[in-house]
């Protein structure tokens, strides 16, 4: 059971409210929204009777709601979120194009391929430093000397830094050097994570988890958002099925399907979606067609050699070639592409 | 094991090869590739030695093919395929608009939606006569009478015709008054159907099996292709997975798969895909922004009171509203909607 | 909405239902549930109120029925169906083993494996004359020399005969040398032949689609229960899932399910589900530990020169030692491993 | 790339063999194998040559091995790893069956429910203080409070527990409680998670991903197996298809795939796999016929009251019932039910 509690309702009111509910064995999590104080009920998984709350002093709303998501949907927030990111915004009619290399290899590189992708039109550059993988004997990437190249990189062209988080111990340490926290799709559902990435109030872009449903993953958006941070991008990557063709296959469906449920800005990630670099092209303008904010990239400057996904990385001659169509596409569908970041070795922080 | 015989290869040299594939215990299977006679050995799973083939006259080419299929791939057929169909043209640059009820309800009903679609840009009209459905208790269709309905609305209209068929038996039937013949999800591998639609060479809608993987789909095309029948349009509706938010999952991915591997045309049904009128837009843009050659939509003047799948049909104004985005949509890809039947009465058939 | 009669109702209670029904616009269907008369009303898909026939004379109940199955219900049969096969029982407390090669390849082969299959303790011959392909250059089967082949083997060995029919048209032929009509996992859905195994009313197995629901299963069921054909097994072979691993995914689960919600028999083919010989035999104890009423297994001679299929079927002294696991398991959950037929040269059937 | 060294190689030769892999820019990842130093070479996703690697000294095998686990298979383990618990044995002939209540409730809840699972023939408790919940407003255990319970049943029946650890950072804390740490479904691939409680010697039970194939899931008791943890157990749960008629489908298949490939034992959890509890015991005895060293099932005193899960519990008569028709089906496969735990209140851990 939530409930709202209206605008005016007085301090003792919340706290009269939340007494009862725990004299009653529940537990309470608190969270604003626009100003009112939602008070959830957490209890042993039984429903409280919510016409006894309904009635009292300064309680606007009481809902077992139709969603188990509340802040994640647009019946909280009917206007889409547009969140800042230095200079830039997601959301709305903005479109985010977010590209980079799948893993820092070095410095080097890391700047090279960020000026790059930020000449063709990105807003923003992606690189794992930790790297989530299903064996223990693969690179798992450079750590904090990765995370120091993106950081490098983004001195030398003003791009904000996209990058994964994998425990809630690292959320601190990259924190310091990324401007939005990305959690993959193997931790979709680990919890400590959210709840650590919420307390951060960083951007989360939050990755689907390869099978979980539409409702789980705004279920997890929630965890974030409870915290009081609102800047979560949902992130489509593709999803489990019986086709094996491509690597996993892009939930287009869900791309409108969000968009009419939740404000959050939705970023599709075509890369990991297809796994070949042949078909990003075509599944990049499919995704902002059906209504996706912006796009999360591979691109790398010799796929043949990257130390991972190199198979589904474009070049930056296609990247670039891409960014041309998109902005024809974009005002089809009522978009536009977010203009590149002018300011260079500023690293202003969003 | 498919052996390709030259062009000059002589009836001598074909026969010849056809006896020594017998004699080996093999049955064969003779379709033809541009002129070229193809034959296919057909035995007991067991492989053939190609080598001994390879050398023989007038033989082209010998393949233990990568693919499965032939005649369904790119490697036979570089260049798109495209197909007649009442004065238009399917495949290549153009954008075909199919579009009507999922039902034939009543001939006023028929002949009323087809203007209506026409007017708004569709080039062909849909409807089903005969209904596949899941309970022996449903609505199963018209049957005959509906099928006439629908040749009343080309008389009416000039668009052409795409309707289901569900048995070989009724092959002809369905002939005697469709342009198209539609196979349904659940018939993708009735091979007896198969076999028919290949011999009655009309223009075949093969939808994929709603579990089918795309190199099945192919198998499945290249049934109808081994008859000679190159008038194939391949139709994507969406696959079975695990998420429940829409009725299926519009397989994206597939359509730059598909029109980089095969000659074939490409259609997307979103409808079935999505289940839902409301997402049907943004599914339909973005299958064309990803290389789909067009559309088969469900449109009918009163969704609420539709005898099947009111809950995904657009009405009239919406499908008008959706054709004119496409229509800027469309040179972003390189297409064009195509241009409407313009002669009406006549009906001529494709 | 379904009517089901009382069992005292007159031709003329009967008949002005039926007139009811229909001068609103719907069709009947006519079936027969233990001597009542049940009526299905088969519309526009728009739901009819059912009050005003629930007072009707001769009426005993109206329902929208919570599931869309009903014959294939336990609510219309409490007590399991058991079908007599050629002396023996399928269903109840019998466990049936049908076994034998996934294609005949010759009068010799079979004759020799089914006197192998008997021996070691098999209730029925399986075999296929008719096979469905993905490919059209793969072996089609022997057709109906094939039949005559089977035919001799249960001449010579009593068992009754288990062949999978593809096209509605052919079910006259196949039942002039079949027992029990095989329905494949393709067909599942082919609605004209399931009308058409109805009619025969001879025993059918009916496969599940590869990636059919439950409830979908069961109303396909309904189409040959409809015809009053009541000799229905299920077949559970396994679905198609993300996991590559094994060939299909054996869905343990639908056992118990049909079993609480369904009368009719429930015969397991662990071959398909797992692909691989080796782990045959432990999906097979599962299957009738989890109330599985028999098993339908490839058994070949040869595995590796097996026309189709050699892969997942176990050798003959597999088979046998096999069933001696089975004598030992059956009385665990309730079941007797049936007896071999004995008269022997007298092909009598079911 | 995987290098053994030989038993009687020199430290000299191992680090030579390093210092070899790390002047290639690789780095590299060192476990044990029965005394054989293993070294992983861990670099940039590019193959090295293994050629160069074979005729060092020292070097007994160099593998680009056929499967990416390696000491999760029987290549390397031929016989069955046995686990000790508590004076029990998981593994091999015995048969595990661990039993209790989803969430942990209240200390006289939880000494009850032991007591009753043990006379039943449990032989170890399971009890979730840490839950993952999909939703942030549900009951999320009783923490560090629901630990001290469980270990109170422990002291009162001397049954070891199992418990989920959902953070690597509360692994110590939980490894105060807990006999067996248990990681669900949803942190299969959280690699913080598997590195710390392989690095806490203690035994795992690990918990197939929902959506993970066979292999991936290898791939995680690697990561454990690697800290020269040999103590995992692999627990299938059931894995998310299309079919919606049960919460999950239990992969039968998986079992005898995981007894043949991999020497760790294999518990089913047939509560979370089918989630109703009417299909529990049928799964169950399936899981055991297919080869499963035991089970881990949901038993509540009052499953209509349960704080979560409830739907899928078991009362403590129904499992005694099944630990019954177990005690008879066991010997069919070659297993028995271990023995239940003798000592009382000595609480001995394993």
């Amino acid at each position: 059971m939530v409930i709202t509690m209206s605008l005016s309702a007085s301090a003792r009111e919340v706290s009269e409210v939340i007494a009862r509910i725990r004299s009653m064995g529940y537990d309470v999590h608190l969270s604003d929204d626009k100003g009112c104080t939602v008070i959830g009920a957490i209890g042993n998984g039984r429903p409280l009777d919510s016409k006894q709350f309904a009635s009292l002093p300064g309680v606007q709303d009481v809902t077992q709601s139709k969603h188990p998501y509340k802040i994640a949907s647009r019946d909280y927030h009917p206007d889409d979120i547009i969140i800042p990111l230095s200079g830039t915004q997601v959301g709305g009619p903005n479109l985010t194009l977010i590209a980079g290399p799948c893993s820092v290899e070095s410095r080097e590189q890391t700047i090279e391929i960020a000026h790059a992708v930020k000449e063709a039109g990105a807003t923003a550059l992606r690189g794992g430093a930790f790297k989530p993988r299903s064996s223990p004997y693969s690179f798992q990437g450079m750590g904090e000397e990765g995370l120091k190249h993106l950081a490098a990189a983004r001195e030398a062209t003003g791009l904000p830094i996209v990058t994964e988080v994998m425990e809630s111990q690292l959320v601190p340490l990259v924190c310091q050097y990324a401007d939005v926290l990305q959690i993959g799709t193997r931790n979709m559902q680990n919890y400590a994570l959210l709840h650590a990435v919420g307390e951060s109030q960083y951007p989360v872009l939050l990755k689907r988890g390869m099978s979980s449903t539409i409702e789980e993953w705004l279920m997890s958006a929630e965890y974030i958002l409870s915290h009081g941070n609102m800047r979560v991008m949902l992130c489509e990557r593709g999803i489990r099925t019986f086709e094996t063709y491509t690597r996993n296959t892009f939930d287009i469906n869900a791309i409108p399907v969000l968009k009419h449920i939740s404000p959050l800005p939705v970023i599709a990630d075509p890369s990991h979606a297809v796994g070949k670099s042949e078909y990003v092209e075509s599944v990049s303008l499919a995704a902002i067609a059906a209504g996706a904010d912006g796009l999360i990239l591979e691109v790398h400057a010799d796929p043949e050699h990257a130390a991972s996904d190199g198979r589904q990385s474009l070049r930056p001659e296609q990247f670039a070639a891409l960014v041309e169509k998109l902005r024809q596409l974009a005002p089809v569908v009522g978009k536009r592409v977010a203009e590149p970041v002018r300011a260079q070795g500023s690293g202003v922080r969003g």
